[in-house]
């Protein structure tokens, strides 16, 4: 034995636990697999024979011989006949990975007006396990393989009559896609379109940030066309030339408008002149205060309209579940998409949904929500005629937010004062040059951190 | 009053019911908006005064006002101060969608050998449903919000512990991203990569066929490389000119191979060497019947290896929850990828599986499987030897299928019996010209089911 080259000896310092959880020879592989990774044992270093280490170690030659045989066959070590086990030559501590950087995924706010939440702490637990324990006692047994990648059948057929009865659309649950929630609907969607030819989707100005994100992850290219008052100004859209746009005609985010009858009319005009698609990003269009919700697009022409829909802001968006009532001509390629996207969708939690809709537990659900959320709603309005003199809210009496207009805000300054806000980028126009639009959520604040955040938000930015 | 125009007069047909679920202006609504898609209300025709449809319906003038109202928001109907309420000239039964086509999801199989199914009858619902009411009750709030797209905190900090343990690989939970299964994980791998300009990615032949599509959909090229008895034949993957490979070194699939403790090391040399990427297919690995399964590739080389692993085959596919553990410099990538693909897991299916792996349940059951699937492997193995004379059995002992190679089959005549199985592409060097090979799955099928099957699949077509 060559005394100058490196000996894995008896400092290998092995630790192992008689009686522990793992036997013996695992317990033996973990460590030594350790200190191969991290360079103790270095890279061509020759380990004790097999009767030294074991008879080091208090254990049977069997059990080392088994550790050396697993780690030479996962090329930690390598052994040929009668010569010594070394450790593998690639196997070295040089190429340990970088320190890893510290993740802050920001500090914890003191009031957060995210104007995406619904309440969270009302989500119906009791109902969903409920849902849940009744469908994994009596799901065929095929739902636990590889389903359609579509979805189940009984959450697209529960889709069917909800859809229809609560959004005045008009679903097939044979071009019915059940997605993870809208970012999977619309991404699937959007990588579709482009596998097609399409390169550009319109989008709403000001919009929702992630249509323009989501479409350019897929390899669009997102035209921003104007918002007004009574929602996407179709001539805009026209002249942008794009064969796509992707709207929010229930309730516009940010602005809080209603796409008006004559522009629906003018959508739908556009879409059949042109040949082109309309996505109608359905998200939070149940939760209407004052009057029953607007139907959707879809209904009016499901051949012109590719409507997604979510639980995220009727349960809560952990769920991860959401729609696609795709045109006929498009479901195919659709479903395509969603198959190499990710197979389906869970199938106990859709199957639990059909349940929760079929028991009429959502509707319940949503009735209760729709009137605690009317009453945050009010208790925003006031707060900010309270606290923030000078600032105009606009929008329906509708959804999970207010979009406020300041005079001025300081957006610095809020953050730094623990207040959460959702600042607008592009703003419409007849705004004064340093008007702050926020679009301030109130679906996850009591009445009272309502008015207390809006108190902060007015001392801290405004 | 122009007797000429359409005048959707007393034949309206509408048949409205007193105290049923939905209030009496929500059924008007919904069947004039299903009259108006259908065409049987006419573009451009007159609808009866609200005076007149409420007396012919012997309800309150207001309800009809109110559907009105909602229809012409809706787009549906054009009214204007003083002129009949009208059909909208767009709404048009022209547009009437296509008559859906009949889907046929394969008729039912009499014997189903395939070979990516585990024993769905095992699922452990009970386990799984104490598991997911625990995290119910105990979730954090913001679990049901929108998460770390990576996944729950504490689902990759129980992966870390578990992959260590049983896969000897080398978690870190930052840069762990829980996906929907192996092809979610692979999916945005590949958009991940073609975002940074590799176009092509090495894949085995014979391979998963899942890994060629989901490339294919990403805009990957895949480029075949030869597998023999020792798995992926490195020296062929080195002449590809390839940036990244996707293998599967604990059990290739479909030969049964497992890589050699040679070819691991030139697997990784070769990664070194050329700066590229191996990307590891940990389906089935902890399925392993004669020794311990060999550990991830992953741990020799974390910089090195993108390791996917699921719980399709430890659990059931339809859980679709699966991981990555992605090279740091990779994993930010890989993350915001992830994040326009979904947002992220369902959190509560991401804790219970935490939870599921911190009680030892997931332990415990895979013990209980590894002894049913050995008994059913040989099963089919001696099945194979009675039923199916002049084959061969390849692989190890490990895993859902078993490889065969028949001198004689047709494939036609197996479908006709009602006899599923998948017959292998591309097949190896070495082989008769009219030579098959099939992956005869075994997971899902008892032993009396195994022997019947292949007894039926000898008889129809070999």
């Amino acid at each position: 034995m060559d005394e100058r080259e490196p000996v894995a000896g008896p400092g290998l310092l092995l630790v192992l636990r008689r009686g522990g959880a793992a036997a013996l020879h695992e317990q033996l592989e973990q460590e030594l697999r350790e200190q191969v990774r991290s360079g103790r044992l270095q890279s061509g270093a020759r380990l004790p024979s097999s009767r030294a280490l074991a008879a080091e170690l208090g254990i049977s030659r069997g059990v080392v011989l088994e550790a050396y045989a697993q780690l030479t066959a996962e090329g930690y070590l390598t052994a040929s006949q009668g010569a010594p086990t070394r450790v593998a030559l690639l196997a070295s501590g040089e190429r340990e990975r970088p320190p890893v950087a510290a993740t802050s995924l920001g500090a914890r706010l003191a009031h957060d007006f995210d104007p995406a939440l619904p309440d969270l702490a009302a989500f119906p637990r009791t109902d969903w396990i409920r849902a849940l324990r009744t469908v994994a006692r009596d799901a065929p047994l095929a739902a636990l393989g590889h389903g359609d990648p579509r979805g189940e059948p009984g959450l697209r057929d529960a889709l069917m009559a909800y859809l229809a009865r609560a959004r005045g659309a008009a679903p097939e649950p044979e071009h019915t896609i059940v997605c993870a929630g809208f970012t999977q609907a619309f991404a699937v969607l959007c990588r579709t379109l482009r596998s097609r030819g399409i390169d550009r989707i319109a989008v709403e100005a000001p919009g929702y940030g992630q249509h323009r994100l989501v479409a350019e992850a897929a390899g669009l290219e997102p035209i921003e066309v104007a918002v007004d008052e009574d929602g996407l100004v179709v001539d805009a859209l026209a002249d942008s030339g794009c064969e796509v746009v992707v709207v929010t005609p229930a309730h516009q985010f940010p602005t809080g408008a209603v796409l008006s009858s004559e522009r629906r009319a003018a959508l739908i005009e556009w879409a059949e002149d042109e040949d082109t698609l309309i996505v109608e990003d359905d998200y939070d269009s149940e939760l209407r205060y004052d009057r029953d919700a607007v139907g959707a697009l879809q209904g009016l022409a499901p051949e012109r309209v590719a409507h997604i829909g979510s639980v995220s802001k009727r349960l809560a968006p952990g769920v991860r579940l959401g729609w696609m009532l795709a045109p006929s001509w498009l479901s195919g390629a659709v479903t395509y998409e969603k198959a190499v996207a990710d197979r389906g969708a869970p199938a106990l939690d859709q199957l639990a949904l059909a349940e929760l809709i079929g028991r009429g537990d959502l509707d319940r659900h949503l009735r209760r929500m729709r009137l605690r959320y009317r009453t945050r709603r009010e208790a925003l309005m006031r707060a900010i005629e309270r606290s923030l003199p000078g600032s105009r809210a606009d929008g329906i009496a509708a959804g999970l937010f207010v979009p406020v207009m300041l005079p001025a805000f300081d957006e610095r300054a809020a953050a730094a004062a623990g207040v959460g806000v959702h600042v607008v980028e592009a703003v419409g126009v007849g705004e004064g040059e340093d008007t702050t639009m926020l679009a301030l959520g109130f679906g996850n604040l009591s009445e009272r951190g309502i008015a207390d955040g809006v108190a902060a938000l007015a001392r801290a930015a405004c």
